[in-house]
């Protein structure tokens, strides 16, 4: 019983921050999104990606979550974007307070997207709040078919399912109708959208998806 | 100070009883593999090739891990091998409990190795002891030569690194060399294994040195 109220108490503090973290992207005109997949789903190239499809539209500053180095920082960083690297050590997910605290460090002036990239990971990050209004999962193509039915939650999550690496399917025995059955079967309501950061396949339709979501409509 | 205090009592605890299962291994004549790995890395199609490599030579019986589903067990008992699944829920990690709770289900009777696949998650499963003498990391060609770079623990921790999927080489920007220099600044010990489970280059070697390793040569 113990450890179940510790936890819930622990997961509160993480909702209050993340509800302070969401007044403060409100209050700089950003909309933030939280996003997450496994390692090598390519989040940061769909969020390089995005940000060049949105040129003209929305500016975008990013923030990175990963255990250790600064790799995707400095891939981001050299697109001209601006960003701040979160290293978690151990940690599996980011918290509300990490994005707190990064927020003060993160030159936010004229963005109107605020990007998330989580730890690499598919099976926590979603029961932590950071205080963005959408989320994303990237999935990608070489991790196989049957991802939603092994983890279900995340999945269920999301806002929008992004599966990347379109440009692998000839080589890798995917069943795309039965996948899209899967995810639509866990949630209804999400919105998918298969695409390939290297051909640029199908990414003019999620960033359209996101610009709309930013703004509201 | 006290968040520290109870996280090493809980590790002591399944350290423990990680003892018991080495010991309950030990004295069913098996040798335990703890196979971790990302979502979609290959540890199933991995064990099984490994088991088709095997036959003749050592019998295999194999203790699936994962968040929902029985899709990899079904996978591993239609190739006529001994299996348990274990569904953690939302745990991201096999503890050694859950191991000695599933030997007592599994008909072990003649097989000389225990593999054990892990929850698909490249972050913490290294840190809790499962009773096997022997650890694997699956990782894949997809993921990126970057990954050994971001989650280093778990690479710092394996026997063995098996790098699956190299039949997609030739369609992907990935530094062989490069990787392979970057796992063993981490992990001086190591042995790298590229292989691919679809045309089967690499699986004879990455199986030899494993009937090595569980013969205790």
């Amino acid at each position: 019983m113990s450890q179940v109220d510790i936890s819930k108490k622990i997961l509160s503090a993480n909702d209050q921050i993340a509800l302070q973290v969401q007044k403060m992207l409100d209050e700089r005109g950003l909309f933030g999104l939280n996003v997450m997949g496994s390692p090598g789903a390519g989040k940061t190239s769909v969020i390089l990606a995005t940000a060049k499809a949105l040129k003209g539209r929305l500016k975008a500053a990013v923030i990175e979550g990963d255990i250790a180095s600064r790799v995707d920082a400095d891939k981001v960083a050299a697109a001209g974007i601006p960003v701040h690297q979160i290293n978690t050590g151990g940690m599996c997910h980011l918290d509300a307070p990490m994005v707190r605290d990064a927020l003060d460090k993160l030159e936010t002036e004229g963005a109107d997207l605020l990007i998330i990239e989580n730890v690499g990971n598919l099976v926590c990050p979603n029961e932590f709040a950071l205080g963005a209004r959408g989320r994303a999962l990237i999935a990608s193509v070489p991790e196989g078919d049957d991802k939603p039915l092994k983890y279900p939650a995340m999945f269920q999550d999301a806002d929008a399912v992004v599966l990347n690496k379109m440009d692998l399917l000839p080589y890798i025995d995917f069943d795309l109708p039965a996948y899209r059955r899967l995810l639509l079967a866990l949630n209804p309501d999400v919105a998918f959208f298969p695409l390939s950061c290297k051909t640029g396949e199908g990414v003019a339709e999620w960033a359209d998806w996101l610009a709309q979501k930013a703004k509201g409509e």
